[in-house]
């Protein structure tokens, strides 16, 4: 009966959303999400009083200057009055979106990419354009070529440590990609929220590199502290920044204080590199583990050891992996198929693993349930 | 040179946003934003672990469950399956913008109504159309001529306790919108955020009463518990439901667990009803304070006493109160003016004042101040 906008026809259905929903109310062991382990969660003090309070749209100071350190110590310079905290680095997403792209805007991805953000850009509209990636990024032509077509309104990449593979841009990649956001315009929507589940070391964010174009930079709270405070940040251009605060306000007021100062909390502890190392430990263990069983139990499978983040890009050469979902599923295992990671929908063949919320035991039972379904589905042809 | 998206020409400063701003870094009595009084902010206890991780884009289902038995207390039945977490009520805003607005989009809304409402639903585009409104709400032959220029696809209200003039619609008000949403199919957005500043009796949501049209129901956490928690949820009709859970995955993944669990807390508290009682008493006494000061400092004002919330609705005749903003805040006090709660910008006279954020002093010192200006202006003409 309500008549609903356009874009609600582009709203589909997140079927990491019915995964994670399937999974969570019954026994199937779940490699689909990207939940931390259990193990690196903390249980964080109740901070002092001052935060109860409605706050600023772009956050509290004192953090905003905190995350600028971060920044800084990680070779991007940006001052704490371009620092945002942000509901998550999704919400960083949202506002990119709202900021950049109308129906038929086109904006560039990797392929693979996040999924969440694919989401959101085919929501406003995006006209998406894919560019080839792997571990090493895309290959500097690959670039080129999708500029040459036109270049798109934004660009947005993973560079450090990418959501799915894992891997870090080459040199040559990075470089291609400043070169030509410069030339164009192009704004570099760089999102960066891994960089601490390893050890490193790591390349300074991107945009730090460019010239003229304008940038967006987001990062995480939920992947080396605590997903449940919903908090990230996003540091941006000059030109973009005020903008985005308005949105930003217009979005929902501001973050969370309470996140906000636990998170503050957490930067000045002295103790945080040591957490850090104790998680990126954890998270080296698992990745070994994982590894090892997937060698085992899918040798078949082709894949790259990630340079951190949280999952294991694989393909099963000539499988279509959203059709083995379902009797994945009901034999107990969950997974996420290749081509949620596609822009166009392609990489058919591939699935993303998650090896940081299960323990090693669990993971290796799920991995050997996919093989099991595998072994099944080719005997019954 | 980036290329912003055309709403991005509708994304207005806002002027709440700086005069907050101003009035947070110098000495002027703020009588513009709508704080809670400091004295009703509680210090709560960490809640125990169980939120840290990931959750469901929703909402935890205990809280959930807790809400909608909240509603059922105030005369609404929807099952805890159609209640949604938002991060802040704000966000429900920009839910129900994304779902429904498109650029030219009929979005009916009161005349004087919540200015943050009006900012998301221009940025999406809204064409909106303002139905002059009062203490008793609107009169039924304007919302039946509002209808008659042609149905709006989405009618925002505040019904019970409006945001500015804390009055509460009529009977007959009351009637006259549900008979044209259900006869319309418009969707009747209802925002009730201060119901539980002061003691009632209130009425039911009005959304309880539609037969057919779709609706949302937003209410908040901000006003009578934490605004630093930054927590608000929404109920949906059956049709709407879904759709506002994809947008709010997009939008944010899911509002900050760490809250959710603090506001589970305080809603199982046996000791609410005392607190709220507490918080009520608070807002009475500050409210005929306020008065008292008003009658005194301001006698050439026209105003009626709010049912609750925490604004007095003031106009001063023949006064441009936009033009008396700059002068007032150079002498140390800050209002809203009425403009920036009309849909079309009149309500030039106007002003909203609240009474809840200063103690009854500065209060009486702000509104002093707001007189010496108008004597000064008038004797410099």
């Amino acid at each position: 009966m309500a008549a609903f906008a356009r874009r609600i026809e582009r709203l589909r259905p997140s079927l990491v959303r019915e995964i994670l929903a399937a999974a969570a109310s019954s026994d199937i062991i779940s490699l689909a999400g990207g939940l931390p382990a259990a193990e690196t969660l903390q249980a964080p003090a109740m901070p002092a009083d001052g935060w109860q309070q409605y706050g600023q749209s772009e956050g509290d100071m004192p953090l905003r200057i905190a995350v600028s350190e971060l920044l800084d110590s990680r070779g991007l310079e940006c001052p704490a009055g371009r620092i945002m905290l942000t509901t998550g680095s999704q919400q960083a997403l949202d506002l990119a979106a709202k900021l950049l792209i109308d129906e038929g805007t086109r904006v560039a991805c990797e392929n693979p990419t996040y999924l969440a953000a694919l989401q959101v850009f085919r929501l406003f509209g995006a006209d998406l354009r894919e560019v080839d990636s792997g571990m090493a990024g895309p290959a500097p032509d690959a670039i080129a070529k999708c500029f040459a077509e036109g270049a798109p309104n934004m660009f947005y990449a993973m560079p450090s440590i990418s959501n799915p593979t894992g891997g870090i841009w080459s040199e040559d990649a990075r470089r291609a990609l400043v070169e030509r956001c410069d030339r164009a315009g192009t704004v570099l929507v760089e999102d960066d929220p891994y960089r601490e589940t390893s050890a490193g070391p790591h390349p300074a964010p991107l945009v730090g590199s460019l010239k003229r174009a304008p940038w967006i930079h987001m990062g995480s709270f939920s992947k080396s502290l605590l997903p449940g405070i919903r908090l990230g940040f996003l540091a941006a251009s000059e030109d973009l920044f005020p903008l985005l605060v308005r949105l930003k306000q217009g979005a929902d007021l501001h973050s969370s204080r309470l996140s906000q100062a636990i998170a503050l909390a957490d930067l000045r502890d002295p103790a945080r590199d040591r957490r850090l190392a104790r998680l990126q430990a954890i998270y080296g263990e698992r990745l070994e583990a994982f590894a090892g069983a997937l060698r085992q139990e899918l040798p078949m499978a082709g894949w790259a050891k990630p340079s951190g983040g949280m999952f294991v890009w694989a393909r099963l050469p000539g499988r279509d992996t959203s059709a083995l979902l379902d009797p994945c599923m009901k034999a107990g295992v969950a997974f996420l198929p290749g081509r949620e990671c596609s822009p166009a929908g392609g990489l058919g063949d591939w699935m993303r693993l998650n090896f940081t919320a299960c323990d090693p035991e669990r993971s290796r039972e799920g991995l050997a349930r996919i093989r099991r379904c595998l072994e099944e589905l080719r005997s019954s042809i």
